[in-house]
């Protein structure tokens, strides 16, 4: 059978390795394995929200409200954005998913860092969309800008994943304004703040809150999640906070009942426990700091992170370093495909941090 | 900001009248309003399966294993197929997606009876692709062949939704095979069986089984959901099942972690509880009769169902009928955006039934 020829530029995304997997392949137990692959919240998620999904768990042949009207109301207030700015996805990933679809076709492309989050790529490759990336790995405005001058008629779309995954770093709010007024009102600019939450512990200067993106400009789509911090991964909620042309344009590749009745609920109950949130994210940058003194007591370079995560450059080769360390039970993320010789880290919780340590140790 | 093109032809999807939506416009109480428009299993789903959920409801932070190892192989033991030949989907509408975005573009089109399940037409939208509709509202496999035969070199997919949602006739097993040995094998036929399980019960001529599709046809892609019977409505959990070709295909388009951890485990849970289903189906068809003789009573044509549904031509205009029912809490669907003079209620539990006689007696 003949398919469509975008599918040939298209490779099956293979996401981090499960622990299930691990069981199956070495026969280690469950509770032996550390999975710190995939900035997951390593506290779980509120006892609330669990609570709360435990309670509906009869109400499963149900489909939700696909309007999404109180999850949509508990978000307009968080972010002091009206409902109708406010579009949800299955994860912040198929919001990506819409705005790609939306403004991208083989005639435009999309503009990003070198290294970051691959669905972007993957999305645009679907569009059958040209990708443009920066020389740096990591975001440096001047370079996005550069490229965007030389091809603006081409680019629908520029990422900007702030603080960025796989690397973890931000970028200051005035230099991101600064960047976005230069940039034309028929390109989407799409702020990335799925870790935001994180940023805003750290640093204040580089917190970028959608509201204020509303406020400046009309062709910007800021995205946030719920798989970080709000510890609800696994359930896939997204959102992405724009002006109404591009909330309704995005509206339009909805497909209906795109969160679960489940989801919905979890993400409700999940805005109502903010000290949950915050609780997990001071423990975060705590536990964070022991990597950094990890680094340094190895002698590895690292790049600052305003994350759940941090990157580390390894002087073994990174992918036998993972290798070695997965058999061990103890699952992370090597970034060798990315052209780095690094991994990365979810930061875990104070157990599971040490497992890392002492298996790192036993395989470096 | 300009958008793609073929956003202009499509419209914002409008989901089934939420319970939701009725307690916050006309104040009815929850308990008081009845919702038979949507096709979900009024007996909700297992208790085996909500358990399941109860259980790991802390561990919501965590992805699934994006392989879904135990869900297909759960499939595959059911179907009598290999797992290699299951993919999973958020919802069989999500294979639709896949199905249509691996074959169709703006030069090829889809072909499906005149009424029939709104989302291909959805999804070919988005693609670009040619609607073709036979003349007849039910499936004519006749009318199928001319037209297919007349446009063969644009067809991509033709989409048989055997029972029909939201019509519920199916067709004999032996027909169906008869048409599509006619087909040529680069057209893409998928067989939505979404309702097979009810058909199975009512009808063994009309029970379509994918590994037989799979042994005769290579062309063919099953689809199959949790939302009907197993009463997973709100979970997002369907699946394709094809030969390995089509399944890689569609594969590249499947995003990571397209249903949720939770849904996993539901779909994993509820394959092991047949009892609660067959129990539900028994029950579906002994109500369908209560609405079958409701129909006599007041003269009423109706298809009869293979499904959990029932269509209901009514003598007054079907928008007034489903106006005033709504007001009084019993949400149903009106046909009429199909061009038919008709309602689709599904089948609920005997209370459910029972409230909607009563208030439909008070309407009419």
């Amino acid at each position: 059978m003949n398919f469509n020829k975008v599918l040939e530029n298209m490779k099956i995304y293979e996401a981090g390795k499960p622990i299930e997997l691990v069981v199956r392949k070495f026969g280690i137990k469950k509770k032996n394995i550390v999975k710190l692959a995939s900035n997951e919240n390593p506290h779980g998620c509120s006892p609330k929200v669990s609570e709360a999904i435990s309670k509906i768990s009869d109400r499963m042949n149900l489909y939700p409200d696909d309007s999404f009207y109180e999850l949509k109301d508990g978000l307009a207030k968080r972010f002091l954005v009206k409902s109708e700015n406010i579009i949800i996805g299955a994860g912040s990933d198929q919001v990506i998913e819409f705005a790609v679809g939306a403004k991208c076709g083989k005639k435009s492309g999309v503009l990003m860092a070198k290294t970051t989050f691959a669905m972007y790529e993957i999305y645009a490759r679907k569009m059958g969309a040209e990708i443009f990336r920066t020389p740096s790995h990591q975001h440096n405005l001047n370079e996005f800008l550069e490229i965007y001058k030389k091809h603006k008629d081409e680019i629908g779309i520029i990422f900007l994943c702030l603080p960025n995954n796989p690397l973890g770093e931000s970028l200051d709010r005035r230099d991101v304004y600064k960047f976005i007024k230069q940039i034309d009102d028929d390109t989407m600019v799409v702020v990335d703040g799925a870790y935001q939450e994180y940023t805003r512990y750290k640093d204040e200067k580089k917190l970028i809150e959608p509201q204020k993106l509303l406020k400046k400009f009309s062709n910007v789509l800021y995205l946030g999640t719920f798989s970080k911090a709000y510890g609800l991964g696994g359930m896939r909620v997204g959102y992405g906070i724009g002006n109404v042309d591009i909330i309704l344009a995005l509206s339009k590749l909805r497909p209906p009942f795109n969160i679960t009745t489940l989801s919905l609920r979890a993400g409700i109950e999940a805005l109502k426990d903010e000290k949950f949130v915050q609780t997990a994210i001071k423990d975060n940058f705590k536990q964070m700091k022991r990597y950094e003194q990890f680094c340094d007591e190895y002698g590895f370079k690292y790049i600052e992170s305003f994350t759940n995560f941090i990157t580390i450059y390894i002087d073994r080769d990174s992918t036998e370093i993972f290798d070695e360390l997965f058999k061990k039970g103890v699952i992370i993320r090597n970034l060798k495909s990315y052209g780095l010789n690094a991994i990365r880290v979810t930061i875990g919780t104070k157990n599971q941090n040490d497992l890392f340590f002492k298996k790192f140790k036993e395989v470096y």
